[in-house]
């Protein structure tokens, strides 16, 4: 049976791009409207497997998730990173110069500011989805509006690219997280894992709680904070380290953490993606 | 004269209520579409004022100010927390039960999310500000529509409260920077002091760069990572601790945070906030 695997947004979507670079063309892919959907399904049912975009190389990261990944307690089986290139959709015998309003999520929309600047006295229409707004635009049947999405999304729904690479900056990257309910298998290659842990808010934690990281020269990949709910301006923080919690090394330096807080939720040990 | 005070929103958003309980009520308040527009203000003319939101308590930190942070070359010389409470309002002789759709900013429909669940078959119409949305809602004079928004734009535009605090949380609170052009006086009081930093991406770094302010006790009250643009996967550190640029301990942490990169910039040095 082929591999159920669960993204947010339509068809054509870049959530949907990368869960095909990561497992391959022969699986089935179910949109799901919202990222919470896309939890709560894979929460439901062993063996299938969810993809939700965690950090653009522009935008930063997507605090929904981070959120969500607190609240559902999935884990983290891999990664992957996804070049992200807009595109400005059409119908047939769409001219550019007449265009007079634009669909596409809201961060593809921020990611095309130089180009969409340049046009003038069009209305800017925020979707949930960057493949979902090429839906809308066919629903539409007008020369006169235009979507900004991926080339599979071009190709799924047959619509015109009218202007290739829209985006403003080219180094545009999306880091996926590919989600289970079970833990992967042993890692072989080198091992990314990810945390999170809250801190008491007093001097200099921060500081200890990374201390038995940077003692075992283990390399810190990313750290975020996002507050936690009941207690304003205290927060969790989100880790993502290089190795396993297979390793001594990380097995040491989680136990150094714990003694400063038993808060703390292994997400995931998982392969590296290497481009 | 009276100070000048840009702010982003309408008459009655939540930033202009932070503005009043900074300087006073003897002030003028201007309202800006965006926060750029307050950014843009501020940077044109000396003894003028912005005042912005950075963090919510609930839903994190406004990245795009942040970045704006960076971009612009404003100081900080102050913070105000701000309690965050979410009335529903209508024009006279609205019935809750009849409403069909509702107008708000996104962070305020997302705050109210129990209560908005509570109604069925409502539309929610995201706006750029919560005291606009009161504006578009008296704009359409129908009873069938509703707005999510604050007390004082209920009483500036006259329209009655349906529901009274409908915030899911009530530790709901807003810190709010007050900017200027250039940099506040000597404060007396407990200080605390805004920087950012990029790191290079190595083993250790954020450790080491974070160890002159452990190794001196200075309590750093927020970390916040942003992407760097050009360098994918590279961040920028915003860094918010106790005390003043001008206490020793404090330049000494900071001679110490140069060995590790000379891309630093400090954003101000100001009065903190206490309730």
């Amino acid at each position: 049976m082929k591999k159920k695997v669960f993204f947010q947004g339509e068809h054509g979507a870049f959530s949907e791009e990368a869960a095909f670079n990561y497992f391959g063309k022969s699986i089935t892919t179910i949109p799901c409207k919202t990222f919470e959907e896309v939890f709560q399904a894979v929460r439901k049912k062993d063996s299938t497997f969810g993809v939700i975009p965690i950090e653009n190389s522009l935008a930063g990261s997507l605090h929904i998730n981070y959120d969500l990944l607190l609240t559902y307690k999935l884990k983290i089986i891999g990664e992957i990173n996804i070049r992200i290139s807009h595109q400005l959709l059409g119908l047939k015998k769409t001219n550019i110069q007449n265009i007079k309003r634009i669909y596409s999520h809201p961060m593809a929309l921020q990611q095309c500011q130089k180009f969409l600047k340049s046009l003038t006295s069009v209305e800017l229409i925020e979707t949930y989805d960057t493949a979902g707004s090429v839906m809308m635009l066919k629903g539409t049947g007008s020369k006169e509006t235009a979507a900004i999405a991926s080339n599979s999304a071009a190709k799924i729904y047959g619509v015109n690219i009218l202007q290739k690479n829209i985006e403003d900056y080219k180094q545009n990257y999306t880091r996926f997280l590919i989600l289970s309910k079970k833990a992967g298998g042993v890692i072989k290659d080198p091992a990314k894992t990810s945390i999170v842990f809250s801190l008491k808010n007093e001097p200099g934690i921060l500081f200890k709680s990374l201390s038995g990281f940077a003692l075992r020269g283990i390399d810190l990949t990313k750290i975020e904070s996002r507050p936690v709910r009941e207690k304003p301006f205290e927060y969790y923080f989100y880790l993502d380290f290089i190795g396993s919690t297979k390793e001594l090394g990380i097995k040491n330096a989680l136990n150094s953490l714990r003694e400063i807080t038993d808060d703390i939720r292994i997400l995931g040990s998982y392969k590296i993606f290497r481009k």
